[in-house]
């Protein structure tokens, strides 16, 4: 094994002649989607966009993956069906196929486990550790309020994390599932590095406004997750050349700076600086 | 994509530099065990063995597993320590490590889905698809009862199958997780022959013999399923030699012969033929 838990994947070695990238997510009912409201085609495409996304986030170019489920008893051979159809688009676009899978059907709610796997590139795996101080921040996308709709109709950025590291020298990488501010401390923790975020260039999704609730769109797109977006860390060079080329489809931005030291600082147009505490999903239980 | 969905494991190819072999298997409360009456440690070492055994019947080597759980609230901390401590060993004695997994918690029953990735060694992998007619029939262990215990406390035969795919031309091979009959009957229709079973030389465990219902001892060997032993298909020739050497760790016995047609059949000593229909665990979804 070259790489354990603790990045976005794992990687194994085959021999001393490839690498091979692997990810798992499993989806529940009422936790990462609500069947019977949410169609199962949305969550199909949530359950394998979500495993693209680590996948995307290692600048891994995807293999193929499998499934396992376990059906609520009513329907399941439907359910599957659906699950399998929906899933179909995605593995096209991605040419990810599902290579095998696992069907069960119990009196319990609707699970859903994927794993992806994934080949490292001539370019290299993009790991969370290889930040450095005077790399910039870069996104992709926009961030907040997923959860009105985005969260089953991401595209992950595969095709985007295998151009920008073909083309760049990409120093770390990380996708967005459990909130921008998280998962970016998730950079500085393993790279041995800080971040000073730019507030104002926080690049704020449509949805972050439409939140009903007492939190600003800012402090949504801070901490929401499930935006499925890239943080990459790049050297001040090549993040002007991004910036300016928007090469990929996606709009990229660039919100900060990693810095020496650790933790994440916040500052505005002002000139004023503060820490900003991580905001996200917690997973609440670490095996 | 090498091979997709049908045999044990699918095998993805890495650019044209080596083969990587996955395999997926979900075990569900109230179906593949029963928490507050299997123990955390059994569970385990059941949910990652299956996963092994596919890898073994693969004829392929272990580099890794990923583990997804989705466990109920109450003790969910506790329950994923003991279900990871479970799995240690088999992971350790197989080469097997643990490089990543996905903790959840919800309010429904105990879900554990791995996925097992492997190398097809310099000997190939091994297919369900490649038995011939003439090619004997070999299987590893005894049948039948595991129900009483053993579908929690097999090994696993990746040493095995390891061994005997590099000294011997192995030309098909599968476990037996639905049933002997009913896995065997799938390497006959894979490879477009028949099967002729010897009955009584089927090697039958001592649980079988203490099954308490109405079916015969030999029927629970044939039936009955999660034994976790191969199927192999051999020539003759090196099949004798496997059967007279014994090479590796647990018995090997000789139990029939694939012949041209399809379908299974029984023949005893008296030489009284009939066909046998394949009985196991019929899988009651397929997506």
């Amino acid at each position: 094994m070259r790489l354990g838990p603790g990045d976005d994947a794992a990687i194994l070695r085959l021999g001393d002649r490839a690498e091979c990238v692997v990810t798992t997510d499993m989806l529940n009912d009422g936790i990462d989607f609500r069947l019977g409201i949410d169609s199962p085609g949305r969550i199909a495409h949530k359950a394998l966009g979500a495993n693209l996304s680590d996948l995307a986030a290692m600048g891994a170019r995807p293999l193929g993956v499998v499934v396992a489920v376990v059906l609520p008893r009513a329907g399941a051979g439907q359910l599957a069906r659906q699950l399998l159809e929906g899933m179909l688009p995605l593995a096209e676009r991605f040419q990810a196929p599902i290579a095998g899978g696992d069907t069960n059907i119990w009196d319990g709610p609707l699970a859903i486990s994927i794993t992806a796997i994934g080949e490292v590139t001539r370019d290299g795996p993009l790991l969370r550790s290889g930040a450095q101080a005077g790399d910039r921040i870069l996104v992709t996308g926009a961030f907040g309020g997923s959860i009105l709709g985005r969260q089953f109709e991401f595209e992950p950025r595969v095709t985007e994390a295998l151009r920008l590291n073909a083309n760049y020298p990409i120093h770390a990488a990380t996708d967005v599932s459990d909130g921008l501010s998280l998962d970016l401390s998730h950079i500085c923790t393993e790279s041995g590095v800080g971040a000073a975020i730019d507030l104002e260039r926080i690049p704020i999704a449509p949805a972050a406004y439409q939140m009903n609730d007492d939190r600003t769109p800012l402090e949504h797109a801070l901490g929401d997750g499930e935006d499925f977006e890239l943080i990459l860390a790049v050297p001040a060079a090549a993040a002007r050349e991004i910036i300016r080329l928007q090469l990929v489809g996606v709009p990229i931005t660039d919100i900060g700076e990693f810095v020496s030291g650790s933790g994440l600082r916040q500052q505005n147009a002002a000139g004023e600086v503060a820490p900003l505490a991580p905001r996200g999903f917690e997973h609440q239980a670490q095996a």
